[in-house]
C-alpha cells in the first residue's frame, strides 16, 4: 500500500493514524505541497489524483482520494482492529466528530485557502492569523460541547478506544498549538488529544516523525 | 423522523434527497438561517445542536448532526434503497465524490463565511461574489475530472441508480447556478444534475419545494 502524504497535511495525518491503528505496512511518497509550486498540482500527480491535493492511497485494488472515503474503506476492507462503534448511532456520532473537524474546521484554514487570502485579497498576516484562529476556536466550542454533553464520551472521543473522531481531532489540534492557540479552554479535547499523542500509533504519525519532515 | 431544516440550506438539502429516495416520511421542522440573528444560533436550536447548524435529523433512537454522518446512518438503518453500491472500491468512490463537495467546496461558501468576509475583512460585494465563484469552479474542474476518467460513472455520480454521491451534488449545482455559474464547461455534471432533478425524490427535496420556502 502506497500513501502519497505530505508530512504536515492534516488530512494526510488522519490517514497515517488510522494505517498505524490497523497495523498495516504503507510505503509514504512524499508530495511537497510548497515545492516546484506544489508538487500536488503537477501532471504527474494530477494523473493519480486530479483533485491535486493530499492524501491519495494506492493499493492492489486502485486509488483514493479524500480522507474520510480513505478511513471508511480501511474500516471495510481491515476490520480487525474497528475505528468504527457496532451500533448505528455510536457510528453517526464518531462520523459526526470526524466532520465536524473535516468540514467545519479544517477546509478553511488549509493552503489554498491562506494562499487567497493573501493574495487575492490582500489580507494582512495579522487578519490571516485572526481567521485562521476564528474558524478553530469556532469549530473547538462546538466540538467540546458535543464532547462535554454526550455520556459515549471517554477516553477516547467515543469510548475506551480510538475511533475515526480521534483521527480526525488529533491532527486539528496539532494544527492549533502550531497557531499557538491555547486549548486549555477545551478540556475534553485537551484530555483527549493526550491519550491519543500517548499511543505509539498516533506518535508515529505525527508530522515530526514523517521521513519528509523538515 | 424529525429534520430541522432550511430551505436553502445545501446541507439540509442532501439529507431531504436521501430521505426521498429511501421512501422515509419525516416532519420538516424550519430553522430560519436569518431571522432572530439566525434561529440555529439560538439556545433552543444549540440544546438539540451545538454546533448551530442544519441540518440535525431525530428519530426514535437519537439526535444526529453532521449531513454525511446522517446520509451513512439512514444507510445503515433503512438498507432497502441503497445509496452506496457493494463492493468497497466503488463505497469509497462515491464517498470520494460527495466528500468534494462537503470539504473541499461547500464549507467556503456557506453563510457564517461570507459574514466574516464582509463584516471582518471588510472584502466587497464583487469580491464576495469571485471568492465563491472561485471555490465551486476550482471544485467542479475536479468532480468533472473525476466522472470523466472513471468508467464507474454512469447516468448518475456511479452507475445507473442515485447515490450519496448525487445527494451531494445536486445541491451544491442548485447552489452554482444560483451564483449564475455556467455548468456547461462540466459535461458530466451538468448531465447528472438533469438525470438526478428529473426525478420525484429530487424535485420534492428542492428548497423552492419546502415549506419554508420564499
Amino acid at each position: 500500500m502506497k500513501l502519497h502524504t505530505y508530512f504536515r497535511s492534516s488530512a494526510a495525518y488522519r490517514v497515517r493514524i488510522a494505517l498505524n491503528l490497523k497495523g498495516i505496512d504503507y510505503e509514504a511518497v512524499p508530495v511537497h505541497l510548497l515545492r516546484d509550486g506544489g508538487q500536488q498540482k503537477q501532471p504527474a500527480y494530477r494523473h493519480i489524483n486530479p483533485s491535486g491535493m493530499v492524501p491519495t492511497l494506492q493499493d492492489e485494488r486502485g486509488t483514493l482520494t479524500q480522507s474520510m472515503a480513505i478511513l471508511e474503506y480501511l474500516e471495510e476492507t481491515h476490520p480487525a482492529v474497528p475505528l468504527l462503534p457496532v451500533d448505528p448511532l455510536g457510528r453517526a456520532r464518531v462520523r459526526e466528530l470526524a466532520q465536524i473537524v473535516s468540514c467545519d474546521i479544517h477546509p478553511l484554514n488549509n493552503l489554498r485557502v491562506m494562499h487567497y487570502l493573501v493574495d487575492e485579497l490582500g489580507v494582512t498576516e495579522d487578519a490571516k492569523k485572526t481567521w485562521l484562529r476564528h474558524w478553530i476556536i469556532e469549530g473547538f466550542a462546538s466540538m467540546e460541547s458535543h464532547l462535554e454533553r454526550h455520556p459515549g464520551t471517554g477516553k477516547f472521543c467515543h469510548g475506551e478506544t480510538p475511533t475515526m473522531a480521534d483521527c480526525f481531532l488529533v491532527p486539528q489540534v496539532f494544527n492549533a498549538l502550531r497557531f499557538e492557540i491555547d486549548i486549555a479552554p477545551y478540556p475534553n479535547i485537551a484530555r483527549i488529544y493526550g491519550n491519543c499523542i500517548a499511543l505509539p500509533a498516533f506518535e508515529k504519525a505525527a508530522p515530526g516523525q514523517q521521513p519528509d519532515a523538515e
